[in-house]
């Protein structure tokens, strides 16, 4: 691919593992995915003793592991501050600036095509799927954009994080995953008219299992005012309280500003050990709190409220705030939020909702973030 | 002062000069104070090769350059994260994250009581000197409070951060440093009606001196959503486009966190060199670019707002927003803002609007500052 530099006065390798045998301090890898030449390269070049500089988050996620031992064991470097958020360097403040800190929770934009979408969803009041083929057509997302909306690219880069936070092995396998892609246009609607905007937001506290999915957080938070393809991680921590990064997602120059840090920093020897324990993450047994908004359909009939409200309250779930947009057709939407319960109640609950004759069609439902708010 | 910590098993000296003598890698400085004992500390420290860890913006703001040069001469680390933002890891941001970046501005709330009190007045309308005393008497400001409200301890932190962001050595002599006592209530009214608020801001562009001053924000921009104690730094580059940090300022725990990503820093061996360069601020020859928020009262008259609108344009002033609250007693107030033009330009005339007999007391005005928006 022709991008319009003179690479004369470079050596060409048509097989990326040959650069490992030329003379080189280092190789960096902007190939991407977990396996294939990418890992391979990885493999080869540590193996060497050489540095690896690399944004590949997936490659990291599954194999971060084996390739930290083994740039442990031949004494060389591996460096990802490319891999998450651009340049906003949060590799680099988990592994230093925090480190006196125990992390209580981290919450991220991680994907910055998501938040595109679901920004332009809120500000058009446009469909998920005209959003995306909109997207798709100004190439801020891609053909197959599975990667993207289902959840996975954040995914990749929570499990990076969630590592760091809490000083274990990465361990993308651990992960809870859901993306955008059943998001209604009424339900960020509704959640704008309670407060709330729908972010893809990327979770890790200790002792839960490190959650992506989409939350509704608060609008005049600083993860609600996070918009278009910017990326934000917050994170709580016991002594610095809280720290809030932000910066554009990865394009080219941003990725080049967070791949010339680390080389720079590699060239100074201040880079730090890729992660920093070889321990699992420890799930709990305890009961995780969680509030959520809900949004159904119900039949508009006389009744139908307090049957709901009975239901709900009979569960133990307490209703925060509540809306009844007015209804049409005989049926008409409900959207309420919950105070915090105990998470696997509260979806127990709502599962049987479903099932309820009152009820037409799914209930959607989304995690109550208000951290940082 | 009894803190409530058992010092029992520690070495107590009376005098801290004596601590380096004891078999100690380094120093923690948390006195404060740009000469004095912390000075003579620093100095015996670095000359000793051991390491020196300080929260002190105001001895690197004055003898940062000469305490850079003890620290190589002597291979000693020289390490202060902590003396900006508090947990904010801005420090190492600009010492390595943006590395490989030319910074073409930046821009940051550095002091916590100054916007705590710029907070307070705009939520409350109440006056400045009601709005200090209540914060001296909460703790949040000194009883002498010119170091933070006068702009100087602002001014040390962007002394630090302007060397970093240009590469050159700190030097605090070069600022122009104003605070935030004359203000007055109605200016903040006033901006907020038109979309401002007013921040105490340190701004660092290349060859321009540094500032610090009130300036009027977006409402809605990240400095301008920044409120009560917390800090904030956003930094442009040409590379990584714009990085956004903020937390809450320093406190106890806070500056801890600081200190010891520091130590564990200086552990492992990952301490940046203190500041880059050697060479001065070059300060350009060119003209300066400024729009301001400018706030008048003037005789309730007809013909003086025509008289006043044309003595701007004469002037080569293009107002932008035009507010004129509506009269009493004669007299009426008028914010009005303005495009960019020449800052020297725009000053002198201001100054010379001041003298128009159409205008009563004095011209309050900031200047504009969109970037982050």
């Amino acid at each position: 691919k022709d991008r319009g530099i003179d690479i004369k006065g470079y050596t060409w390798c048509d097989d990326p593992l040959e650069m490992v045998a030329l003379d080189v301090d280092g190789v960096v890898e902007l190939i991407g995915g977990s396996d294939g030449v990418a890992l391979a390269l990885a493999r080869k070049t540590l193996t060497a003793g050489k540095d690896f500089i690399t944004a590949n988050k997936a490659l990291l996620a599954v194999h971060g592991a084996e390739l930290a031992e083994l740039a442990q064991a031949n004494k060389a470097g591996l460096v990802y501050e490319a891999a998450v958020a651009g340049a906003v360097p949060i590799i680099k403040v988990m592994q230093q600036s925090l480190a006196g800190n125990r992390v209580q929770k981290l919450g991220g934009i991680l994907n910055g095509t998501c938040n595109y979408i679901l920004s332009a969803m809120e500000s058009t009041g446009a469909a998920y799927a005209d959003v995306l083929k909109e997207a798709q057509d100004l190439g801020y997302a891609e053909a197959d954009p599975t990667t993207d909306v289902g959840g996975f690219d954040a995914a990749h880069k929570l499990t990076l994080l969630a590592a760091l936070a809490f000083g274990t092995r990465p361990d993308y396998s651990a992960l809870e995953v859901s993306g955008i892609d059943g998001i209604s246009d009424r339900a960020l609607t509704y959640a704008g008219k309670l407060g709330y905007r729908i972010r893809l937001i990327g979770l890790a506290q200790p002792g839960l299992p490190p959650r992506v999915e989409p939350m509704a957080v608060p609008t005049h938070s600083q993860l609600g005012q996070t918009i278009g393809s910017h990326n934000a991680v917050l994170v709580m921590a016991d002594q610095a309280q809280s720290i809030f990064l932000k910066g554009p997602g990865a394009g080219r120059a941003e990725t080049a500003s967070a791949v010339a840090g680390d080389i720079i920093d590699l060239a100074r020897r201040l880079a730090a050990s890729p992660f920093w324990a070889s321990s699992s993450h420890v799930v709990a047994a305890a009961e995780e709190q969680e509030a959520r908004l809900c949004l159904l359909t119900v039949k508009d009939e006389p009744g139908v409220m307090a049957h709901l409200t009975q239901t709900l309250a009979s569960n133990g779930v307490s209703v925060d705030q509540l809306l009844q947009p007015g209804g049409r057709d005989g049926q008409s939407d409900l959207v309420f939020t919950t105070h915090p319960m105990v998470r696997s109640t509260l979806h127990m609950t709502l599962e049987r909702l479903a099932k309820d004759p009152a009820i037409l069609g799914a209930i959607e439902s989304y995690r109550l973030e208000r951290f940082g708010a």
